[in-house]
């Protein structure tokens, strides 16, 4: 009883005051949603859990604002606008009132700098570790959501951003690269621990790409993820990857680590085909936003992703995905 | 890299052929949603966990359609009608491939029974107990949604089916009642574990009922959520408490037990208001569904719910909401 009264409360106090007209004050069963005429609805929804996917001493607010965020990368990467969140916590009961108020203060601020709103959810308790389970929904017109099955052989392979970031970011918390300047090591474990989803790029994409993803997984693997729903191939130039200088740093000392970076995740950047002809779009894409995108390979009849050197050489790594610490 | 392996075979080889259409065989970063013209969407999410809401030993099937089904009733307590759903499990290494096997041929087997699919979601590991969170997505014509929010004073009170079930079947499960007759003790015990949310009936209230909610918390907890949100007061008789056969048998034998039924939850039958003129509709509707719904209560001016016996004197009980275990 307890429990359940502290929810109430914890609702009311926290959580009520995130939420919209859709939300009814998170005082029902269920929330509203109206969808334009004319347009789409797109859903995603995704899981972190404290020690898996960030560490239980990570700041409240920026794990509630990852968690926001790499659901908005999802919908980003679909072409849609993002509208509202639902959010369901399964806590311990040693996280109290300053935690979830911190939690909350997160996702205020987020909410804001996105537009979006909360609809509800739930809150229940747990014996293990925190499990956060967020569900965002966006909008798209009709027909312009861009999906991983349309990159055509031919097609260039762009990515915005940096890459690698997230990963060495995490290599950071976990005490490498002590001699990095403080600037530097600041900037990677900010790009690990609060990702900026392309929300705006990933939009102003449609008509433009042929197949997108965010790079989450890693990049090799996530462009795995496209070519086999879009029954093509891939090779991507790894002197090619956009670096930051902080990582281009860490590269310069150790070259041996950039194909690696090639397999990271977490980076949250959007990964796209487009044909040819739109390289001039999306260069004035890149101006507009002033974000840089990058072209880093090409797509080709067969199966599978292909890493090459400068001399086109094709480069082995020991994993093409993203390991969790 | 082991358990992304295993998440994505996972979600092959069990999830994905419960995707519908708009789920994109779950190989997309979103999922699309149609809405129809003049209708809009209702959106509901909660959260399970192993230990709290149910017990790690339950049937995986069980589980899976209970959480289904919890979801569902929240929907049907807006008047919706189910069309998809979204999953997310964070769960411990020991429950494998046979646990989830089972678990996704719980979801299978109620989809197919309440017409919906699966749409997305994610799975991921925990070190603690199973959290299983469910978002539902359903529709309902615009203006005819069923809120909290819409009792009057004058309004008659209404439940579907039966009351405290639920509550009986855990204690049953728990060791109480050993000398029930099997028949009597295997129905509580599936009251507990695989409510019937209303979904048709939530569906037929539209225009029918002015307030609803579905009976969780507790009959008299559910009750107050809509006096709140309406300003208004309730009188229960505790009389007119529908009860099943095998609760009428453990409460022939402990009287004492029956004011505890109206404050039990986890019945997921829906508690609605409507005017007296509405009497006859509501009727007509019970005999169309072969549902009992009975008349409990009335709603006042005033604020709060007040349980009262054949004589109109107020009953005291010590809590009024449920309990988990």
């Amino acid at each position: 009883m307890a429990d359940e009264l502290g929810e109430f409360e914890r609702i009311a106090r926290f959580l009520a005051p995130l939420a919209g007209p859709g939300g009814l004050g998170l005082a029902d069963d269920a929330a509203l949603v109206d969808c334009k005429a004319g347009c789409r609805l797109v859903v995603t929804a995704d899981a972190i859990v404290a020690g898996v996917h960030y560490l239980p001493e990570d700041p409240p607010e920026l794990i509630a604002r990852k968690l926001l965020r790499v659901n908005l990368s999802d919908l980003a990467a679909m072409g849609a606008r993002p509208l509202h969140y639902l959010l369901t916590t399964a806590l311990p009961a040693e996280l109290g009132v300053e935690w979830f108020g911190r939690f909350a203060q997160g996702l205020e601020e987020d909410q804001r700098g996105f537009g979006i709103e909360l609809l509800g959810g739930d809150s229940v308790r747990t014996s293990g570790p925190a499990v956060l389970s967020l569900t965002a929904i966006g909008e798209v017109a009709a027909g312009m959501e861009i999906r991983r099955s349309g990159a055509r052989a031919g097609d260039l392979v762009w990515v915005s951003g940096t890459i690698g970031d997230a990963l060495l970011g995490l290599q950071v918390l976990r005490g490498a690269y002590r001699d990095l300047a403080a600037e530097r090591s600041d900037y990677l474990i900010r790009r690990f621990q609060l990702p900026d989803p392309r929300v705006e790029l990933g939009q102003l994409l449609s008509g433009v790409a042929r197949a997108m993803i965010d790079v989450s997984d890693g990049l090799l693997a996530d462009l795995c993820h496209i070519c086999a729903t879009s029954n093509v191939a891939a090779v991507i130039e790894l002197d090619k990857l956009p670096l930051s200088s902080a990582a281009g740093e860490v590269i310069g000392r150790e070259p041996e680590l950039r194909p690696h970076l090639a397999a990271a995740g977490d980076d949250y950047e959007l990964l796209f085909t487009a044909p040819v002809e739109a390289a001039e779009a999306v260069a004035a894409l890149s101006a507009r936003l002033r974000l840089p995108i990058a072209r880093i390979g090409r797509i080709e009849p067969g199966a599978g992703v292909r890493l090459v050197d400068a001399d086109g050489r094709t480069i082995q790594i020991d994993h093409t995905g993203y390991r969790h610490f």
